[in-house]
């Protein structure tokens, strides 16, 4: 079993919706250009980073159709995009409140705003304009996202389901993200909170919205394979922040797009941190202390770290937490679909979620 | 005509929805004090802001509703909450862009996590710690909004034209957002754009979107009579706006909940301040430049701006400018209806937005 089915899912559906990308994106310039020099700005850059995205949710939301049985590919492609805009949009906001300077290989929304900001020599402040400029992205995307979903070509009725999941599961990937504002420091966080957090803003929103969105749009009523998708969902998703964890770590933004240790910097408490704080020894938890949330670490003390989390076994342990999710995946596959491709490519998407790069 | 019968309709609007809003908010509540204490606390603070409010939009809706025939007034009272969820929602990132200490009557939100993120020594500042959580609490907002919409009591056609209009006048709203940040100095500002933002934050979502949803809900389709709508929620949106202009210029915080000359400290490029900058002679404009968006100024120079405003005319032609969106406004009644009451309701409202003193 390997992740090149995945992956070539992924290519082909990165493929098949640029132009639809596009078109929209173009057609909100336009009506923007209609009304100012700033909100075309604003769709631009907008526009700019929602088409670099890896589109894994927007992915989800097809396979989830396909493996329901869904037919029309052209109406699910379309309708699609609306998570895409959602999370370039969470992201957006994200990216705000982490005070982050990279995403997906460019710089930040609000960075980019502060240098608009610096040229037009906007008040009070570059650096506020810039902010507002971010909010105003980001609530701009949500309402983008709406239309999407709702002028897509699926029955009213299917479309109406769908949009009630949509509005639950935001709701509580909200919630999600307040943990994570408030688990700022170890201290303060609570390992329930911590893993709540995990399971609204990535179990719950990444792994089981899109593909639940897909089946809903596919009509599939019956409530043993929903439940199916739900847990397949539920696994993908804490895969994904395993891996999302390991590279926040360990990896370059040469791949992530992210400076390497980036999670450290800004003292996010992944389940890595979480296990080092448990079961490290007193030195290493010493090193955590003086590092985790420090603004100005440097490369050794990120190298250092990456050993002391291997030394402490934290690493060792994530690693094998996410491929018992990969086993539960697997085992919700079974219940899903008979279909070798689906059932396949399902299995293929579990190893390439935990095997990804970015 | 006065503004009798539609003080009475909006207090009648409040009093029918209060316990709508206590209800749902409550119920958000005990969901969010499942899964954490700042969440609660985020549904919390939202939550009591969120009743705090004058509720027009909300019995726009309403009024719009019984003008088109609807009859189902339990739904429609339901429904309404929406927008105001919304509005809230809206207000919340606006205080946080402009900087603004007073949201009716209380400590804007950010500040109120500003003094919650000192009490829990939130990282990297309870400043960042506070705009992060503004932030959420409007994108929660926005979400709460669609929930209230698309779980209302109405068949899902209706449902599906109202969430469309509402996309839709929720996009030209951000715009209009984008210009108001970007209008800081009345050096860059140009008058095109502050018109237009005013159409886009007032007129087409404050006086338009309301109205028609209240119609669309009621399943309107004569176009004739829509277009009535629009043109009179456009007066009436212009009107408000006029009113909004003189409030934040000439009325004390003990009425409106924000402090008096806001709108100058703040370089709000208001419809006075376009008349003052186009009309004031050579020391007025060189006083407007040395006050506007200047944020120490004092009691003082606020209320010599105000002297300023009336002898160079800029008060009394936003003043008669009002009246002349009254009488646009009744013209369009005309076309709307009938109904001797609702006429007589319709008319009072554009006394009253003209009139109100808060």
């Amino acid at each position: 079993m390997s992740s090149d089915s995945a992956n070539q899912y992924l290519n082909q559906y990165r493929e098949n919706t640029n132009s639809l990308f596009d078109e929209f994106l173009k057609e909100k310039t336009k009506q923007a250009n209609s009304i100012g020099k700033v909100p075309t700005q604003l769709v631009k850059k907008f526009a700019d980073i929602a088409k670099r995205g890896k589109r894994i949710r927007g992915a989800l939301v097809t396979l989830g159709y396909e493996v329901a049985g869904g037919r029309n590919k052209r109406a699910i492609l379309d309708a699609s995009i609306f998570i895409e805009l959602f999370h370039t949009g969470v992201l957006v906001h994200d990216d705000l409140m982490d005070q982050d300077k990279l995403r997906r290989g460019q710089p930040t929304i609000h960075l980019q705003f502060a240098e608009y900001g610096n040229r037009i020599k906007a008040k009070p402040s570059s650096e506020h304009f810039a902010r507002s400029m971010a909010i105003s992205s980001g609530d701009f995307a949500f309402y983008l996202s709406w239309e999407k979903l709702l002028t897509s070509k699926f029955p009213q009725k299917l479309l109406f389901k769908a949009a009630n999941i949509y509005t639950n599961t935001a709701l509580r990937l909200v919630h999600g993200q307040v943990l994570d504002i408030s688990n700022t420091s170890i201290q303060l966080a609570k390992q329930k909170d911590i893993l709540k957090m995990i399971q609204l803003k990535t179990a719950e929103y990444t792994g089981v919205l899109p593909l639940i969105i897909g089946a809903t749009l596919a009509d599939l009523k019956d409530n043993k394979k929903l439940q199916a998708i739900k847990n397949y969902g539920l696994a993908l998703g804490w895969a994904f922040q395993i891996q999302d964890d390991i590279l926040g770590m360990f990896t370059d933004k040469k791949i992530t797009g992210k400076p390497i240790g980036s999670d450290l910097r800004e003292g996010k408490i992944t389940l890595l941190m979480l296990h080092l704080a448990k079961y490290g020894n007193k030195q290493q938890k010493a090193f955590q202390k003086k590092t985790l949330g420090n603004p100005r670490i440097n490369k050794v003390e990120i190298l250092k770290m990456q050993q002391i989390l291997i030394e402490a076994g934290s690493f060792n342990y994530v690693k094998k937490l996410g491929e018992q999710y990969v086993k539960n995946g697997k085992r919700a596959i079974k219940t899903l679909t008979n279909n070798q491709v689906h059932s396949e490519l399902l299995s293929s998407l579990l190893i390439y979620i935990l095997e990804r790069s970015k």
